[in-house]
């Protein structure tokens, strides 16, 4: 695999979501999987597991829960986009388009990594809080970037889905994971049918980050 | 700044927790930030912010408060390895050395990066479920990694630390943020007083994934 520049991948990294239905090979899948066991991890725990989903009648399943899934949020997210300017409803009406296409491919995946998590193993500091907790991912999410940028280095395209979550207990029986364990997110991978990954649209930093203060302007100039 | 492959930094990504109090230049900080921005999130909402802090007042309150929950923190963490074995023991104990190195220094670092998250703004499959929430942080610690990543690229040392958001609401006073952002991570970054990244430990990719079902080994061949 020829080396790819970490600025490279991570600016060129898509949600790939029109996949091809042929195989992957085990050792690039080998090495998409331990590029994931890098990340870090509170205390080095490694509290997450990949249960890799390549079987047709697994995949099948799967694909039925996520289909009803994706057909009730996408029914919403439409709802959601309604009130946009046509510019941006047209870039919203096309992911969802691209959504319903890999909910209905959901099965022709060639690979699908269903990332499961234990919480018993995380010091979860924000689990008094009021507010909804999210300090568990950081254990689990670093693991799932790192195999969505391996992803784009090795050509697959792929995606981080968590629709999944909400039916958490069907997935655990069919694929037989433990009582304590849950599930983070789903990744359908392979080939992708047209152009894969490519440029992507994001806020410039300067919205997104501040300098000491809330809104305050980064490097004291004026946004 | 020299192109790295992909693969080379993220498997010499280590918690660098012992940083020179030097400055870090405006460009490797806008660049750090800019990876950042690069990282998926739910529907593309961004739903993250960074508030960077260098200002040495603010880091000083900061490194109080981390401080005061470290040494608990460190407390706990010494019982929960006492039970281990000799050199498994001598490792924890190292990352503990390091941990009280970083929380008597943690003023001194030159810039903290401060994640926030906006929940309204996040799709969060699992808040209905019976176990604690982590799906929201899929729209934050990607945008994470995304970082410690660019700062292994850059050559600044840096650590995933998550303890201020035990005391969330001091931090989100000092620092002015909102009443409905929560924050996710500390990131203090600077450049190593010693050798920084390199090689790192982690189990093998047969240990952490399986194949289509829980504990079923990976391309059909035994542990």
């Amino acid at each position: 695999m020829p080396d790819i520049d970490l600025y490279a991948a991570m600016s060129t990294l898509r949600s790939v979501r029109r996949l091809r239905p042929d195989p992957i090979p085990d050792d690039v899948l080998e090495r998409v999987l331990t590029a994931a066991t890098w990340a870090p991890s509170g205390g080095n725990r490694e509290p997450w597991r990949i249960v890799l989903v390549r079987n047709a009648e697994l995949k099948s399943e799967l694909g039925s829960l996520y289909k009803e899934r994706w057909d009730q949020f996408a029914a919403m997210y439409r709802q959601g986009i309604a009130h946009l300017q046509e510019e941006e409803k047209a870039a919203q009406e096309r992911i969802i388009d691209s959504g319903n296409y890999l909910a209905e491919n959901f099965a022709a995946t060639p690979a699908i990594a269903i990332f499961c998590f234990d919480s018993r193993q995380m010091a979860i500091t924000d689990a008094k809080l009021e507010r909804v907790s999210v300090v568990g991912g950081g254990s689990v999410y670093p693991a799932v970037q790192n195999l969505l940028l391996a992803c784009r280095k090795e050509g697959l395209g792929c995606c981080l889905t968590t629709l999944l979550c909400e039916c958490e207990e069907e997935v655990k029986q069919l694929l037989g994971i433990p009582g304590n364990w849950g599930t983070a997110a789903a990744i359908p991978m392979g080939y992708p049918l047209l152009g894969g990954h490519g440029s992507i649209k994001r806020s410039p930093v300067k919205k997104l980050s501040y300098s000491d203060k809330w809104k305050q302007p980064l490097f004291g100039d004026s946004e």
